[in-house]
């Protein structure tokens, strides 16, 4: 084996002795790292293969934590973590207990600011900034940001008011999708490092005639995400937004040579003025797999490194059977349109895309347009789905709010990754959703246990006349049951499992695994249990709620979500105050955030495991409960 | 009296007909009859008497329904709603069962969609006008937006998104405040006016031509919300982002000269183009108060129109309160900043900026960029606090979890206009903050009943290590009670009367003043109650609640907010569960949007009132209440 370069890097002043002449092989060192580690444990690959360099030359010029750094997204923190001391915790990246995949302040003074949804990392390093010279503190702030992420209507805010007088603010433009021809990105290396050692007024005329060369933007690209982007960056190239806005622009660099990078920084950190550098890099740079399929190897599952082959659910996920409901009721109602905020891979959009791409909407990171968008479509006559993170939707409040409940729109909101989210942590939970969206008056809110209800719930939600929300986690569909089958009926669950016992676990949608495994559980100790699936969390039907769970003794409710404002909290004090003589117990999602981990050990934290569900069975039957909440 | 030529117009097509001739003459008649009912009634004054002409010429070469126009916010539509058959319901505006001050659908087909906050009509005129074609639908749809409105990312992610093949869409920017220089202007007018007509390629290389004569905007500006502003309108003055995504780019044009104006809009309405027309218009306009002191006249109460003099609360108001107290933390603490998005003086900040102009920012419409810049702020050492309205703050629930709540970052949120809001209807009420912020993990949510709680509540929340909402009322402050001066102890509230009486009513701080009254009327009535003000709604000493509730035999809570999720519904089983022996009532709003009506109505329309409270222990004292729930 080669010697480790890496290993004797230990913070960012080590990095900085590092010989110019050993950064090829430092790069190709921590790339094989990140390999091994996203091949393994999972993770964003082709983000942090895309960054290796840049991250390599920022810290070579700056000097963490002295000036900050705050990397939007997050997701491409990888490098930055292996050079700031915690190369020795890689293995554990996204793992319980181990490193975080994103930057987090509690983890290390070189992570200026927790990230983990887009847009936000020049809003807080100018509040990193202004707060700085406020107290007479020196140093940089550095914000890290990609072109996909420009398209998120927060980081334009933040622009415009980030150019008036930040004079250490650095906004480094990571750009990795649009393609600007050789050579006027050739030429613009050269302008750009010839002239930022020249006085302001020289290098800003150099950069204008050079950047004047750039042709129009020919090519029409046929899908809209490219299109939007192509939008924000025809602000940009031109430097209009940037240079207007009292920032000054050097760019596009090759993100991929550091020495030129180094030169550039070195530049801009004697500069006295906002400055935002462009530069291009390639995303999975370095692993051919991940670069002839970039979206591919964005956030993956362990993989083979071989040949790339991901690790699959054995059976549908909820994603795969929200993709193929979306085919089926375009090809029977050509109402139904399609909207998702630069995740139609990872919502299951893609076939819905590949196959009627007219009623294909990505409208980029742009949650708040997508949802508004929808409600104009939805006021027109059309039958809008919009497929979004649950965490992501918490961007688009207020639009669900305003320009749809209001209007009793029918807008459709399928909520992937709801309840607990395996691996990315505390910021990508969908543990929020049905308590942020339960008070909005005239909401529906619909919670699928398996393949089939998520198939009729759409179907439901597209005849409805109002909002509906059909949300479902990061999980395969638990075997289907009969009564998944049942027509949705509005506000009503169905059991599950129903033989007469006399302990019945009531579960959302979400949690119907969960409480499938502890019934198994039970019923091999000998004490076989009813069950009820919960479909809806709004509207509920209480009468028919309290008549179906009357004759029995013992009940749980268990939610995937949280338990402050939730239905579990709620359901259990229904049940005390009506059927004072059923012992009852609720469990969900304390009111603390809950870090990563897979699904499972999630679960197990919150309390919400099968066995912990049996124990609750168990304390109850015992007459030991102390009551609901974890 | 002269002849009405306004009572002759019920709909568009009768405004067509108006001689051009005579338009000046209706534009004088419109304008009284919107500063006769905005001084009755209070509304929106500068913005309205800004597009008198605007939308006449809109109406006039436009046909709506069939072309849809969308108000982006909305307040500025009364000239649109009284030449749309709504003249003799117009003194009605704002009134409770009267128009509203906003566009609504339910209300008239040519509310093409409803709108009230800001930043919203690109996005839905961009549904509505995708729905048309796809419905094989005719004509034009036609956003209205205003140069701040443009502040907002969401209209950067719709423009984004528009500018694509939108063929129908016209953006007209009504710009209010940015002043080119007057020949300039006229230059520009000039050009659009002679060569909309003319083909494609010339139009655009003579506007371009035209363009590039505007001189570099020279004056700094010192207030930062202009400067934003200013930023944004960098980028669309010199055609870059309006062109550069697709669009068609005419202007600026004299927005009171409708024979111009419908030059323009009859040229644009042939064009298969996505266009921008750019008019700029003088708020207040022909009323000389409004003129000179537009953002007076913005929003305003009843007034006195000959001399401008608005009716006040007669004692202090919350927002007052929140103003001082914000100038004495501030003179204490040099950490302490404030932000604010566009809200200086709705917020009560115009105090502490005219006193610490370098502590103060005003964003411009951006609530998403406002908070995570507080957080960062936070994370550098500072004290921020961000006064936003409630139902703004719906902007920024991700910002909230994500950039501050994750962090645990000491960041002071005052949310002004909670609760129900006197006048503007459903879009502006303030309901729903605790349902939407209870859930978030750490932060803490304070209700103030009084100033004196404002001011000891503002000290907490500073002193706190983590997020602190602090939320009340647009209303006049209750008198102070000695009980208010009792200094904040986390989750506990305190006993504004206590003199051994069975009932006791419970109240956020937002509603003590109902049930101050309540147990006015009860104690004439010969039924004397205690009263308990909840300070906290997070965190929540259960114990402490508990105990002191525990010797009454009546308990009335109220809450001045949704009751799904809120802690009137969560209090109530608490003690149904806790306390067999006490008889409960809670109330709360309804899950259902409220309409406009005064603070007094909206109350009443939701079972609140003093009197509903009232009643409410007559039952409980009678023993035939129905239990909790309006």
């Amino acid at each position: 084996m080669t010697r480790s370069i890496l290993a004797a890097i230990h913070s960012p002043d080590d990095l900085k002795r590092v010989p110019a002449g050993d950064i090829p092989a430092l790069s190709a060192e921590i790339r094989k790292v990140i390999i091994e580690a996203v091949g393994t444990n999972g993770g964003h690959l082709s983000s942090n293969l895309g960054v290796v360099e840049l991250t390599l030359a920022l810290h070579r010029v700056f000097s963490s934590p002295t000036d900050a750094i705050v990397w939007d997204v997050g997701h491409q923190c990888y490098t930055h973590k292996l050079v700031t001391g915690r190369r020795d915790l890689f293995s554990s990246i996204r793992k319980k207990d181990g490193l975080s995949g994103f930057p987090k302040r509690s983890e290390s003074p070189h992570d200026a600011f927790d990230t983990g949804h887009s847009s936000t990392s020049i809003s807080a390093a100018l509040g990193l900034l202004v707060a700085r010279r406020a107290r007479g503190e020196q140093g940089k702030v550095v914000a890290v940001i990609g072109d996909g992420a420009l398209t998120g209507g927060m980081a334009l805010e933040a622009l415009s008011h980030a150019g008036q007088g930040a004079n250490d603010l650095v906004v480094v433009l990571n750009d990795n999708k649009m393609s600007i021809s050789k050579n006027t990105g050739a030429l613009s290396e050269y302008l750009s490092r010839l002239t930022m050692g020249a006085p302001y007024q020289r290098f800003r005329q150099r950069v204008d005639r050079g950047i004047g060369l750039i042709p129009v933007f020919g090519q029409p690209l046929t899908r809209l995400v490219y299109r939007v982007k192509r939008g924000v960056k025809a602000i940009l190239f031109k430097d209009n937004l940037f240079v207007d806005l009292g920032f000054e622009y050097v760019g596009p660099l090759n993100g991929h040579n550091v020495e030129e990078l180094e030169k550039v920084f070195r530049d801009v950190k004697a500069l006295r003025k906002p400055v935002v550098v462009h530069v291009q890099t390639k995303k999975g740079k370095g692993y051919s797999l991940a670069e002839s399929d970039p979206a591919t190897f964005h956030g993956i599952g362990p993989f083979c490194i071989s040949d790339g082959k991901v690790e699959k659910f054995d059976t549908t996920s909820f994603t795969e059977a929200f993709s193929r409901a979306m085919l089926e009721e375009a090809a029977a109602d050509g109402r139904v349109v399609a909207i998702t905020a630069a995740m139609a891979k990872g919502t299951g959009l893609a076939a819905f895309q590949h196959r009627y791409p007219d009623r294909f909407f990505d409208v980029g990171i742009a949650e708040q347009h997508a949802v508004t968008f929808a409600g104009g479509l939805a006021a027109g006559g059309m039958k809008p789905v919009v497929a979004i993170y649950s965490t992501f939707m918490q961007r688009a409040v207020d639009q669900l709010v305003h320009d749809v409940a209001l209007q009793r729109l029918p807008v459709v909101f399928a909520l992937d990754r709801s309840g607990p989210v395996p691996d990315d942590g505390e910021t990508h939970q969908g543990l929020y959703d049905i308590s942020l969206f339960r008070p909005i008056p005239g909401v529906s809110i619909l919670c699928p246990a398996s393949a089939s209800e998520v198939r009729s719930m759409l179907s439901w939600a597209l005849a409805s006349d109002g909002p509906v929300i059909i949300r479902y986690p990061k999980s395969a569909c638990p075997t289907e049951q009969a009564a998944f089958l049942a027509p949705i009926e509005a506000g009503r669950g169905v059991f599950a499992q129903r033989d007469g016992y006399d302990t019945l676990l009531v579960s959302t949608g979400g949690a119907y695994a969960e409480i499938h495994e502890a019934s198994n559980l039970l019923a091999r100790a000998g004490m076989p249990v009813d069950s009820l699936s919960l479909r809806f969390a709004k509207p509920f039907d209480e009468a028919w709620f309290l008549s179906a769970v009357s004759g029995y003794r013992h009940l749980v409710i268990v939610e995937d979500g949280a338990y402050s404002g939730g239905i579990a909290e709620w359901l259990s004090s229904l049940v005390a105050r009506s059927l004072p003589g059923v012992s009852v117990e609720a469990h969900a999602f304390d009111d603390v955030f809950y870090p990563q981990g897979s699904r499972a050990e999630i679960l197990a934290s919150a309390g919400l495991s099968p066995d912990h569900i049996a124990d609750s069975v168990r304390r109850l039957r015992a007459g030991v409960s102390k009551g609901s909440r974890p």
